[in-house]
């Protein structure tokens, strides 16, 4: 068996159908030492139970999947969508305080798709950006950093009006970095002509709130949320991102989430451990720390 | 039977099982007065009768589909790809002088995927540009204008690792606006939070070669490529974006490019129809000439 590097995290998508106990218990036991959390997992066993397992498991919390979800105009849904990020805020600290030292209280954010019968693109990008300015009080109360993830392009009707990394920060410009950050995720930004020069800026602004990593394949699965492989099984190049994420100071855990329904098929303990190989050989050589350019 | 709006083209794969003679004939007989033709149609009659077709159906020609395809590094296969360029913009050139009036020698451009085992997406986009550096004295000589499309990003890998306007405009800049413009189409940058600021800087800098429209809408078909729609049919707000373009300067023809299997399975009589309503209803509303600013 391999030591899983030190700075990996099971993001528990990509072990889909074990509960959280199971996935606790895998990713521990398979040398791994942190863990990003679904909400619905966590919602089935309760907040409580949740946090003793956590921490039980020894592991560090590094995300919570996720929020968001936020582009409807005004009236009872969206109302319900600020009240349930609201819910997943808290869930995010308590899991955080609960996990090993080291663990980060991070909501990842996703921002949704067009309204139903709906054209308005832009209308629905300000209502994310709303949303988040009413959020930010909550998260800040609650020492919880939003980080707001720009998906693939692909999926931006009818899942997040959110697509760019440049798009992503000029809407946390307008808050505090502690509290609104992105998710870089390489799936979603690795084909962006302008991918290098954003991360670089995400750092300056210190708006890299998680780093999650898992690659791009074609032909895309027939449900394309489904495209997402191991690093090293597709066409990434891990070692120009995961080379500028370092260069822009990010020092924290680093998430593999997969949606696969080959790797959902497979057991949770193969599914850990080959993992924790790919990411050893595609990511682990280009996590060497830069020089500082101050030293 | 409605009469089609005058700007409207049909773009040929729209049709894709129809012959040249055929296409050329329902577009005609539809009221429809342009065309954008297919390099494959056209080599199965020879470009000289291809030309007497035109010719004869009283049709504009609005753009030859497609160049490009040359992301391969230095070598007898990238050299086969130049040399098919060449060929192609001596069709381009054909064709426009064969059509009607108010024809235009524009070839459109899909740069091409990362190379088989390739992962150097940044390489690849540079052979883009050095290839269109090699075709430009043909096109100048020609009379020809290529027209770099940049396709959507989940087609980055296998198709075109040109994925915005943004991009193509950067590539573009290099050269002179009467040989290298840029394809602008809905499809594939309907999604992009920058697209009006780009269009506005495409029509600034002279490089809209050519406009085509299409509708999105989800979920994707399983083969990605083929989930084009009549425009309505999807979630594109064709005013914002059509508005840009007319603003931007563009007052040429405007194709419909469908890839679709549905559609394919139609007559093309009825498609031809069908796209002439669709434009009729989704882009014609947008296309009163916008007041110039120095009137």
């Amino acid at each position: 068996m391999i030591t899983p590097d030190p700075r990996l995290s099971i993001n528990q998508a990509t072990i889909k159908h074990a509960d959280l106990a199971t996935a606790l218990r895998v990713t521990a036991a398979a040398g791994v030492q942190a863990i990003g959390l679904w909400r619905e997992p966590v919602q089935e066993v309760g907040l409580a139970t949740a946090a003793r397992l956590l921490t039980d498991s020894g592991l560090r919390f590094t995300t919570h999947c996720r929020g968001g979800f936020f582009t409807l105009p005004e009236g009872p849904a969206r109302r319900a969508a600020i009240d349930d990020n609201r819910a997943a805020i808290e869930e995010a600290a308590t899991l955080a305080a609960a996990g090993a030292e080291g663990s980060t209280p991070i909501l990842v954010l996703v921002a949704g798709g067009l309204p139903e019968g709906s054209r308005d693109l832009i209308g629905a990008r300000e209502r994310v950006r709303d949303a988040i300015g009413e959020l930010v009080p909550d998260a800040a109360a609650a020492g919880v950093t939003l980080a707001l993830e720009p998906l693939h392009p692909m999926y931006a009707s009818d899942r997040a009006v959110v697509s760019t990394l440049r798009q992503a920060l000029d809407i946390a410009a307008d808050f505090d970095p502690t509290v609104v950050g992105a998710t870089v995720d390489t799936f979603h930004i690795w084909w962006d002509p302008d991918v290098l020069n954003q991360i670089a800026r995400a750092g300056r602004e210190g708006r890299i709130a998680t780093y999650q990593v898992c690659d791009w394949r074609t032909p895309l699965p027939a449900d394309v949320l489904l495209g997402r492989h191991y690093p090293g099984d597709g066409v990434i190049d891990f070692e120009s991102l995961t080379s500028a994420v370092l260069d822009a100071g990010y020092r924290g855990d680093i998430e593999v989430e997969i949606f696969n329904e080959q790797i959902w098929a497979d057991t949770p303990e193969n599914v850990v451990r080959r993992t924790a190989e790919t990411f050893g050989s595609a990511i682990s050589p280009h996590l060497a720390a830069p020089v500082d350019s101050a030293s």
